[in-house]
């Protein structure tokens, strides 16, 4: 079986066990009264960065059993940011329906946006301890400031560190705590932890260069633009640029894991980007 | 000089310290497109939370400077905290202006809040450790579910219950952090934390009994007069509750603080009370 077959059996299971452990977390939340709510944010996500997170421990040595809880709180914290980012942004659709905020108003949308932040990282912290719970502190701190970039500055140069700020902060802690999940040592989860921002990054320019195909004209087109230094043929030329994005975590990974997991890890990004770019109707890509 | 004078000097000292603090740290903010907002977000509060954290690391054998950034971090999260109920409450005035999200907007408002919320919880990290950080994410979620039940249950006998998770874990997270940061050893510290939740609920309890005699009458009063037994005479029934209170507050006090500070310790409740009573223009009030 190619690498690639095998990643797309093994992320429907993936996704099967998220959705099924994260209806159970959010049906056991004490506030009854914000299940419906929690139940919505939730729903319909594609769960790519908590694969990731069962990948790597499954990666590093551990299982996914290990690594389930890591995961449900990666995507729980996704989720709850959709949800908030929506609000902040008045974006009225998403995942293709109309936005937590439309259905139940913004102040229900952000207070059980944030009742479920803080409900996976006690989770992270009675599950994990303190390792799981310092890398999701900084990286909550890293979306939050990618959050304020994104929404205050027009224009710039600061493409890829909003980026990073942005998405590569919560695919860096999705592989951290793959790697905490399965008792990594300290300088294997801060090389896993570099694969997965620039997995994240990589994601982001394939998302933005969709919104650009699409027509749209934002401030993170702009900037996007900007970095790319205005190219006639923008699609090639972000194309080249996730090429080198590829390459470099292909030599991550090389560098750091052995056996027959490796060829996995190391088609996980491209699987990833692919994921993004074929929901967005844009498939037959080669990277 | 009386205790209460005492605390009074001390409180204004506090008070100077942690706006100086305060404003520092949100100078220091790598957003800088966000410092008008978390400028405003963060003026004007009483700093009765972090007056608490500072007396309990000296009550405990610790220094203000080593609990000055614990104090100014639940300072940061309590404005941050109630920036954002503003938004979801649609209130418009807070500590004498207009609220924040009338001023910059709620998405703005939204956001600058959770990037002050997540700053606090990394000073802590890198302050203080495990210890500071497990307590603070157990205090947000319970705050977290606080807002949700407070927001969402209409009428029903939980009033403690919701002032407990509400008002009652800050404070107690407040203190809690004073033992943290005087190296106080887990008994004194949990200990303490009883200590700080009590006295968050005499506060809330002042603060609706005071919302109650101006005529206001939603949720929580229904539920704090259904949790009363709907007396004939409110405030010397809400009175005689304080007075309870804080003797139960004493007695924990008498079993833990030795020495000269321990009356200070003792005070502190009560003197809290009463700057909500003052503030809100009930003063005279015998406890």
């Amino acid at each position: 079986m190619t690498c690639e077959k095998r990643l797309l059996e093994l992320w429907r299971r993936a996704k099967r066990l998220l959705d099924e452990r994260l209806s159970e977390v959010v049906e056991r939340l004490p506030e009854t009264e914000a299940i419906d709510v929690a139940r919505y944010i939730v729903a319909g996500g594609k769960r790519l960065r908590g694969f990731t997170t069962l990948l790597v421990a499954e990666g590093l040595g551990g299982s996914w059993e290990d690594a389930v809880e890591a995961a449900v709180a990666v995507e729980l914290v996704h989720s709850a940011s959709l949800a908030i980012d929506d609000v902040i942004d008045g974006d009225v659709t998403r995942r293709g329906g109309p936005a937590a905020w439309l259905k139940f108003g913004p102040g229900r949308a952000v207070m059980v946006a944030n009742l479920l932040i803080s409900y996976a990282q006690k989770m992270l912290l009675e599950r994990y301890g303190f390792r799981a719970v310092e890398r999701s502190v900084i990286a909550w701190f890293d979306i939050s400031r990618g959050e304020v970039r994104d929404a205050y500055m027009e224009e710039g140069g600061e493409y890829t560190e909003i980026v990073r700020l942005k998405t590569g902060s919560l695919f860096r802690l999705a592989a951290e705590l793959g790697a905490v999940a399965a008792r990594a040592p300290q300088s294997v989860m801060r090389r896993i932890g570099e694969y997965g921002e620039l997995m994240g990054i990589a994601y982001q320019l394939a998302d933005d260069v969709v919104d650009y195909l699409r027509g749209e004209r934002g401030a993170s087109i702009s900037r996007l633009l900007a970095w790319l230094g205005y190219p006639h043929d923008v699609l090639s030329t972000v194309i080249a640029k996730l090429r080198e994005i590829l390459a470099t975590i292909d030599g991550i990974v090389r560098d750091m894991v052995a056996g027959t997991f490796a060829p996995l890890l190391s088609s996980l990004p491209r699987f990833v980007v692919k994921a993004m770019f074929s929901e967005a109707g844009v498939s037959r890509l080669v990277l």
